[in-house]
């Protein structure tokens, strides 16, 4: 009944499935309260009260058709603006509205950036581990996934492997940072790097090869790391923003893409997605939450919340002798498994009521993620299952 | 710089800005209340003011990290019973919250509806005039629109040449009722003679032939006219709605699909809908606009407001001595042009400060499309130029 390119996908999906009834059927049986589920990156930080505020706001002073309404498949106008001036101020970037095209969020902002300049067999090159979903967003096209490797001791790209697999099928160089699922923050000299090796390659071979920088944790960043902003260090560059994480607006698909002028043929490709947005049904970002986010456009969730989380669990892991990169930014945690098959470790950890994701569900055998956006207390209590984990494998 | 399927678009849709730059080159030199309008199906209708007190409620009453949280790829479990119990009061089906998967409008739920059962090279069916947007979405999974003739006196599918259209490749047949561009509703004979073509197309061909029922206008229907509601008369039935027109929601994106359990494999397709959903981008409908949905179920924009531009527009029209079928429902007039090329009588309008569509960008020349979501000031003052429009061709 289905079409057959969601079989797999399907067959994939109700693996996820059991491991989600699981951790209910755990919950039902321990209380909510002693199981210490780890495995959803589901942002959980209050939602900042200016929101609120803001859409009552909105609704008392703006006409409803025109703020229910259709606008230019970009989004409102004045909203992009606002946002562009956000960018500058924080970022030292030159952007206007013409730079900005709203989004039904970032998942939805990366397919209208593939669907504007992906063609079928063409690659799109990601380094590992990463967000398998991306797999979907390039399947949508018809394009092809390249697995690139990073340095094992510190998540950063492997550069030298990484230019060898640029070939003359390249469109796409998918980066994500701050990353899911390793918490790893790319400092400028790493961008550059890459810059650096894409221009040389453009010119090699002839073709525009583009960068999509997936940033929904871009303000996630801990310890006052700066994310350098990619566009600056590179032209063909198209960002992916949501608000999701920044303040905790997950269920309301509301982000955004950066195209810059800098890029070729920019107000074309703009105009390409304009239209891509409405080809791909999206048609545009929801209007209410695009003139809210117009008015809270230098707001954000309390960074301590996560913050705390990292602390204590990084600090707790090592004490009981796991070994794990400290993350830097977004909510994740990637830790080593200490045997080969991490699924036995997950397995091993189920009997702790602690539940985490198996790396190999991000191209990483032999990890496994853990999402801190969860209760301080599910950290505080989660300790003694961990400390006894660690003992079963001997590193206590 | 951008994907080879995106050039044709983006093509033609140079011809649909230069329209745009037109009507806004007329409104800066005439004035805009000496323009008349019609070529864009833009709801305008008051919004109803419960939404605006829905939306207060909720943000009072509910917690915000759950209202604007993520949610199954479906949608909020209490929200699709509400539409499901609407539903079932208004239309005698029986469904329930499994039967409903929340989408961002009708248009991404087409596109999940596709992405879910249509394989590269089948064919969809749709009976012209139709909404040329259609052609975008099949073409997303590289499906082939196959076009089927109506009778021009009236709009309705010509039955026998559309069986002879049903080959081994059908997948899908669309059905748009109320229609856009011409405003006709299908009744029950013609809805029950289509299911009995396919279904007994289904048993001959060995192959599973679904309707995707596409239902913006659903609620837009004149003087008592019923909309039956195709899943009582075919089990292989998909709809997908919006409340774009029936609350003038349209930029919110807010809308849903109908998998009944009448069709094959219902629980399955639902699920991998479901996924569709995520997999295209879109992940989940805006959740606070979910929410208002909950709450507003049976709630519409006033009828009035649109029946009363028809019956001016219609009459006016006929006084005039153009040809046009009384459109039942939605807000279009498809009215015969009376000059072999509908672009000529366009540009003609121009003349007098009218805009309207030609019929072929609805792959039926010929014709051409008036919307009548204006305000009625507009209708009224539009006459003269069409009297003396009609003088023109000698209708007058």
């Amino acid at each position: 009944m289905i079409a057959e390119k969601m079989k797999p996908l399907m067959a994939n999906n109700s693996a996820i499935r059991t491991m989600f009834e699981e951790g209910d059927k755990m919950r039902a049986e321990h209380g909510a309260e002693n199981v210490y589920d780890f495995s959803l990156g589901n942002p959980d930080a209050p939602v900042p009260s200016e929101i609120k505020q803001a859409i009552i706001d909105i609704l008392n002073e703006e006409d409803p058709v025109t703020l229910h309404g259709y606008m230019s498949n970009a989004g409102f106008e004045d909203v992009r603006e606002s946002i562009a001036q956000s960018l500058n101020r924080r970022f030292g970037t030159s952007f206007g509205s013409g730079n900005i095209l709203m989004t039904v969020g970032a998942a939805s902002g990366l397919n209208v950036a593939l669907k504007t300049i992906l063609n079928p067999g063409e690659e799109v090159i990601i380094f590992a581990p990463y967000f398998l979903e991306y797999n979907w967003y390039v399947d949508n096209y018809d394009g092809k996934v390249v697995q690139a490797p990073t340095d094992k001791n510190t998540f950063y790209p492997d550069l030298e492997s990484f230019e060898k697999l640029i070939t003359d099928k390249t469109r796409v160089v998918l980066l994500n940072t701050p990353n899911n699922p390793t918490g790893v923050i790319y400092k400028e000299d790493t961008i550059k790097k890459i810059a650096e090796i894409l221009e040389r390659k453009q010119k090699e071979l002839g073709r525009t090869i583009f960068i999509i920088s997936d940033e929904p944790y871009r303000e996630l960043a801990y310890g006052g790391i700066e994310v350098p902003y990619v566009t600056k260090y590179y032209n063909n560059t198209i960002v992916a923003y949501s608000y999701s994480k920044s303040l905790s607006l997950p269920g309301e698909r509301i982000g955004y893409l950066v195209i810059p002028s800098e890029l070729e043929d920019s107000e074309f490709v703009f105009d390409t997605a304009s239209n891509a947005n409405r080809i791909i049904g999206c048609v545009n970002a929801p209007s209410l939450q695009q003139k809210v986010i117009g008015r809270c456009v230098d707001v954000q969730v309390d960074l301590d919340y996560y913050d705390r989380n990292r602390t204590s669990l990084y600090e707790g892991l090592k004490a009981c002798g796991f070994d794990c990169v400290k993350p830097e930014g977004a909510f994740y945690m990637f830790l080593k498994s200490p045997v080969e098959d991490e699924n036995d470790f997950c397995a091993a950890a189920k009997k702790y009521n602690i539940l985490m994701v198996p790396g190999t569900a991000f191209a990483c055998p032999g990890y496994v993620r853990l999402a801190y956006c969860v209760s301080h207390e599910t950290i505080v209590n989660s300790m003694d299952g961990f400390r006894n984990l660690a003992k079963e494998y001997g590193l206590l």
